[in-house]
């Protein structure tokens, strides 16, 4: 009988604690719940051409005068910024908005932290709304894999860890876990039952900042499961879709 | 009927976040559960005159060589340190050993967040063993409290969060909490059932650690609540008891 390692399975809680981690060779799935990373995953469901994403808005807004059909957007502080072309609401980014364009997205958390990963195999983009092909295709890779929540300014956050959770129940019994982070957003996940997110995170720092500026529908929206079964992962300086099935 | 504001409680993972916390005019609990603030309070209790926290083992030794009456201690990846007289289990510290001695210890995690704090109100040590006064002290006085997790080389750990969570559950009507590390440390809590610590612990990276050490029985011995009821504090550079019912 051969006996075949498991790859490893580790979460990072906050990108000020990625410098523990080892990511060469890693698939990094970059997670920013709450709104980046499931307005990314919208947009490309909905025909975005491909997501870039950019640090500064002023290097968003340099961006998006030199490529035609393009959309400049993104939030500071979970507000719309002025010059941008729009802002980091999932619901922005329709079918008859989106398609064939490029989307130039700068946010205060996501986009940060995707720029910060050194060397991975490759980055992809978590989201409840892509929760299970996500899974799938990191079982399908047999490759080291680091989920790395984006947080809010370096500090903690529940959103991003709970969907940590369900990512590491999926995954425990293909992966070696030896990662508290990990055996804790697991324990999150479990203490929802597997289910009711939203109502989970009520007693959250972000439902209260998010749905203090009447973006309540954007929390319900970004906590529902498998809406968009479609896998972004960062091929250059770009994200796009990774046909796969 | 005057309105009174609460105080802050918030819970920082990891020392590598500390800098995200405001710790002026603050009561910051120090925790490392396996085994530095353990052992310090047990040692405390048993008579030692104060334990002096100190970062390297070169002027642990020093040190030493100054104070009569001294015990040099400490650990390093969980090991006896050469060059120290005693290691860092609190079984060590029996009465007949360190009644009427200073205790100068150094270890990986515990005494480094010690050190790390800027300019708070006070420095408490915490732990399973002195739980409850803990507890009780904190909501007595009416202060800002941040539950400092020293966890493992920066790395988040269970055995500190859960300790915090205790904590989180105990104080959260007499503070303000609006912080997802103290909700997520809570909810750790919670899922133990408030008991059977070191059961929730067995799937933890300190617990394979330690206990392939041998050192089950110190694990056993740090996750027992309220064995040891009192109070250590840092003042100066010296943690004593303070008197406190």
């Amino acid at each position: 009988m051969m006996f075949v390692e498991k790859p490893d399975l580790e979460v990072c809680l906050s990108p000020a604690l990625l410098h523990l981690y080892n990511t060469q060779n890693t698939i990094v799935v970059i997670i920013d719940i709450f709104r980046a990373t499931s307005t990314i995953t919208t947009a490309l469901h909905n025909g975005a051409t491909s997501v870039i994403p950019i640090a500064s808005v002023k290097d968003c807004i340099e961006l998006g005068n030199t490529i035609p059909n393009s959309i400049t957007a993104g939030e500071r502080d979970g507000k719309i910024v002025e010059g941008l072309m729009m802002g980091n609401s999932p619901f922005e980014y329709s079918e008859n908005v989106i398609q064939n364009k490029t989307l130039i997205l700068t946010t205060t958390n996501g986009t940060r932290l995707l720029h910060m990963v050194q060397n991975p195999y490759q980055i992809v983009i978590g989201s409840f709304l892509n929760l299970s092909i996500v899974c799938n295709y990191l079982i399908s890779q047999n490759k080291k894999v680091i989920l790395g929540c984006a947080s809010w300014k370096d500090k903690f956050n529940l959103e991003d860890t709970l969907f940590a959770g369900a990512v590491v129940n999926n995954l425990r019994s293909h992966f070696n876990i030896n990662c508290d982070s990990a055996r804790a957003a697991r324990h999150l996940y479990l203490s929802t039952g597997g289910a009711h997110f939203l109502e989970f995170l009520k007693d959250s720092s972000h439902y209260k900042r998010l749905s203090g500026f009447g973006l309540l529908k954007d929390l319900e929206y970004c906590t529902t499961p498998d809406l968009h079964p479609v896998l972004p992962v960062l091929i250059g300086n770009e994200i796009k879709l990774l046909h796969y099935s």
